[in-house]
């Protein structure tokens, strides 16, 4: 089975107000062999760029050296503004494990991209998410507090030495943070009923922060359209908490309270592996490994 | 999306018994850019190669007509034996779509295929399964039956004029059966009980064959490490009876008769979206769209 990692590289560029670099990024991005640009979007407003990117883990690793590199090069974030919190030319750059490559893998890779941008481009670099050197690091927000304005202050703040590079941030690309996650899976369920606070109580009940499932994040909200209730969730670790493990206990829950579940959805992308988890449940199937069984999974090698 | 065709020809020849002609036609599986070959097994008892490949439909449709035109110059089927019936040096191939491809692009690839190997090759060719020219042709074993030894008489017949070539085998490689068909599941329930009549009665009543779901064949039978018997299942379009139906309905019909399941199984490969469709049935998924929202439909694009 061919290794894929995912890479979703976040610019502080945008196509309409400068086409040129955000042009020159896509070539960099196109540049190495054994890895595709699948999405590349771009917000004026925000005046950011996020581009999709999947290849084997070599490939990845090689352009998003190149891409931190280019934007360097042509981004000047002294000049910048934008609706979108920021803190460096590039912004932020998560590696996902997508295809027979480990959560293991990818962090490693990251702290490779860190190093390398360091000791080559002298930007300093965090780590986050899955790579992070603390818990107070793990959360992007947290490290982009202070935004690029306010970064030169922040490094030289005891907590806030950078994982690689000097307490000082390059003077036109600001700081990245680097780093793996697993894929997120958005996953809402829809309630037959109107009442909020019976999808806040259940969404409560079931988020890893209020002593639910640990990788799940769970709020109740009202869709306007139909006046109907939704525990909407992010499956922040799909392998760990499975989605039919929130469905049914949604179920259960609404249940108690005598109200059913109308049905549910998954907004943008999922790994199929988080969907055929879910079959192999609910068929109770013995000895099955996806890895091996899955057709798809032998495609392309 | 990337088009994606499974191509598995049959050659009445063994790795066992012919090393060089199989490691020639492995050498020729390889020479086609654009497809891969997965699994080449051999069986020498049986005297016979079967080949897993996939790649694109074009890739796919060149290397068929050369594996076919290799095997009819280095298997010479007057001194074949094996007990696996056979009436081809290239026995039988079938074209299955995997991903982003139509059934009927697959037949209408067949068709080009049977029909260049007899104007090329001059071997005559039968078209079979979803490709067949009348309801007659469709089983591989009423096409087959008589072998290459009585294929000469049996293309005499009335109704056995080949789809492609005149009434006459080739000397050496004899005829060839082509056609698509929809990718095969393999999918077992597994009952608790060790009344073999249950099985059976409840594997009568889901089948096609005697008035159950069309596209499932299915028959009872025991288990002999555990005594326990199982509802076998062939699921041959998966998109027209889909494995939940068949697996609510033996749990239905085995729960009026008292019996409960303890599992299923699926035996060697299933596409992805046999599983995929499962999740979002009982996840009752609304407005999911599995080629644009599973992240793996977009790899090796």
């Amino acid at each position: 089975m061919r290794k894929l990692v995912e890479f979703i590289p976040n610019f502080s560029v945008s196509s309409q107000k400068d086409e040129e670099t955000f042009n020159r990024l896509v070539e960099v991005a196109q540049s190495v062999p054994g890895c595709t640009l699948l999405d590349a979007q771009s917000d004026g407003s925000h005046n950011r760029s996020v581009f999709t990117m999947t290849g084997s883990p070599q490939a990845i690793e090689e352009v998003a050296f190149r891409l931190c590199k280019k934007a360097a090069e042509t981004i000047d974030l002294r000049k910048h503004q934008g609706a979108h919190p920021r803190m460096g030319a590039t912004d932020v750059m998560p590696f996902v494990p997508t295809q027979d490559v480990s959560l293991e893998e990818c962090i490693a890779l990251s702290k490779r991209v860190a190093e390398r941008i360091w000791n080559e481009l002298k930007i300093p670099c965090f780590l986050y998410e899955d790579s992070c050197s603390s818990e107070e690091r793990r959360n992007l927000a947290t490290i982009r507090r202070g935004e690029f304005e306010g970064m030169a202050e922040k490094l030289l703040l005891p907590e806030w030495q950078p994982d690689y590079g000097d307490r000082k941030p390059h003077p036109t690309a600001g700081v990245t943070a680097v780093g793996a996650r697993m894929p997120l899976v958005a996953f809402n369920v829809n309630l037959d009923s109107d009442d909020l606070e019976i999808a806040k109580t259940i969404a409560k009940t079931i988020r890893g922060s209020s002593g639910g499932f640990k990788y799940c994040k769970a709020m109740g909200v009202r869709i306007e359209e139909t006046g109907k209730v939704q525990v909407s969730m992010n499956m922040v670790n799909y392998e760990k908490t499975a989605l039919y493990e929130t469905f049914d206990a949604i179920k259960k829950l609404a249940g108690e309270a005598g109200i059913s579940i109308t049905g549910s959805e998954i907004v943008g992308l999922t790994p199929a592996k988080a969907l055929i988890d879910v079959a192999a449940h609910y068929l109770k199937l013995e000895g099955f490994d996806c890895y091996k069984q899955v057709m798809e999974y032998h495609l392309g090698e």
